[in-house]
């Protein structure tokens, strides 16, 4: 399954900016593939501005005069789509349109189809499509820029991607309740009670602990710092300003 | 959970095309509150005509001076940003940051945070926010457009919630990130920088930053503390414990 195989097609684009812009998309998903369906201005300059570190897939562009030409050969076309009004159609979300498409890439040629920017694809168009693929989008203003459309569809098309190649078991250490990779070892439970018992010494010289009862307020702070999961290096250091500390005050209490 | 109560904050954008564009994308999913961190120009002619149908986005955005400002009394602020290079943070894909924003969306303001168009935000800013997020891209180019970025975000907010009304919604608010019932209100960004401020005080106070950088020193101790994501209770049990460390060590220095 590879990504750059993938092809996305744009019909009769008016504005070339939007091409463009597609393009840069499409680069930062790691799609390669571009087909113009009879677009009005290309090339041109506002396109290459717009596609930014993406030139050499415009470069690489491909023009046809109509849909069926971009499509011939391809085994799966989706065309993107709010649900259809008269005939109903198979019609997936981004998501699971992404993942079918994807699925498909190593067994044929697949499409990924986006419309006018003022009004999408014809019924001719969208009936030519195996399936329909729509964004989930606020009812009262559904209507994104082209390029933005093609920047979701890209998007989960990665998604589906990394999901199909992930790599069973993440090698690098964790951080615990994050799950975020993190390049220290974790302090252990033993050096955190360690960590508890300066920490409390400390509190008392400060006089912290000299209300009625401090074991609700002990409570509280050994479960912030339990909650901190401490890797080594930040338990050292914490070790380290507990000491200053206790070491400014002792220094006080021998002026006494 | 409210979509429309999730705060997009763009940081210093260049060109107010972005900002049209942005606003555009985050209607297309549901989003209204744009706050702008001193943008170039705004308002604008082709901020308006990026926006299309979302001109009511830009009319009710809010301009800022500092990111710090933007979000001062939000309880969860998500930076968009690449992997950290030099000290890891807390971070996340879009698909679970979406729904980490979402989650928290109804216990307090939450915000989502866009750098620059050329270079992000600064390790400042970056480390102002409780948690990086960033869109898996090809290693080759992985340059998003700011907007475009906001476009795959604000969709990843809207399958977070399309997936959270469709199931029975959880009872009991959740102590964020890791995802456990909670009975306090978060402490917010705002008084979080307080508490730091105070720290960073009482450090000095003892010593502990007599070293000849203490930068680093600092920066791993703001991102543990942000990492506890302290409760309004917790917060001000730790601004109890500063004012009594400062107390005691102020004490040693009048008797020298």
């Amino acid at each position: 399954m590879a990504l750059d195989d993938i092809r996305v097609v744009m019909v009769q684009t008016t504005h070339p900016g939007n091409i463009g812009a597609a393009a840069r998309a499409m680069k930062t998903m790691g799609l390669r593939r571009l087909v113009l369906v009879a677009p009005l201005h290309f090339p041109h300059a506002e396109a290459t501005a717009m596609a930014s570190g993406a030139a050499d897939i415009l470069a690489q562009a491909q023009c046809v005069d109509t849909l069926a030409e971009a499509i011939a050969d391809v085994g799966l076309a989706v065309a993107t789509s709010g649900r259809a009004r008269h005939l109903p159609w198979p019609h997936v979300d981004a998501r699971e349109g992404g993942r079918q498409l994807l699925l498909e890439s190593d067994r044929h040629p697949v499409a990924l189809v986006f419309g006018r920017e003022d009004r999408g694809l014809t019924n001719e168009e969208l009936q030519s499509c195996h399936l329909h693929v729509g964004i989930p989008s606020d009812p009262t203003y559904g209507v994104l820029n082209v390029a933005a459309a093609i920047q979701v569809l890209a998007y989960e098309l990665r998604m589906a991607w990394l999901e199909q190649t992930a790599a069973p078991a993440p090698a690098t250490p964790r951080m615990p309740l994050l799950n975020v990779p993190w390049d220290e070892e974790l302090a252990s439970v033993g050096e955190m009670e360690q960590f508890f018992r300066q920490f409390e010494q400390v509190l008392a010289e400060v006089g912290f602990l000299s209300v009625q009862n401090p074991r609700p307020m002990l409570l509280r702070l050994r479960r912030m710092f339990l909650r901190i999961r401490p890797d080594r290096l930040e338990h050292n250091l914490l070790r380290g300003l507990l000491k200053d500390v206790a070491k400014a005050v002792r220094f006080a209490k021998e002026q006494d």
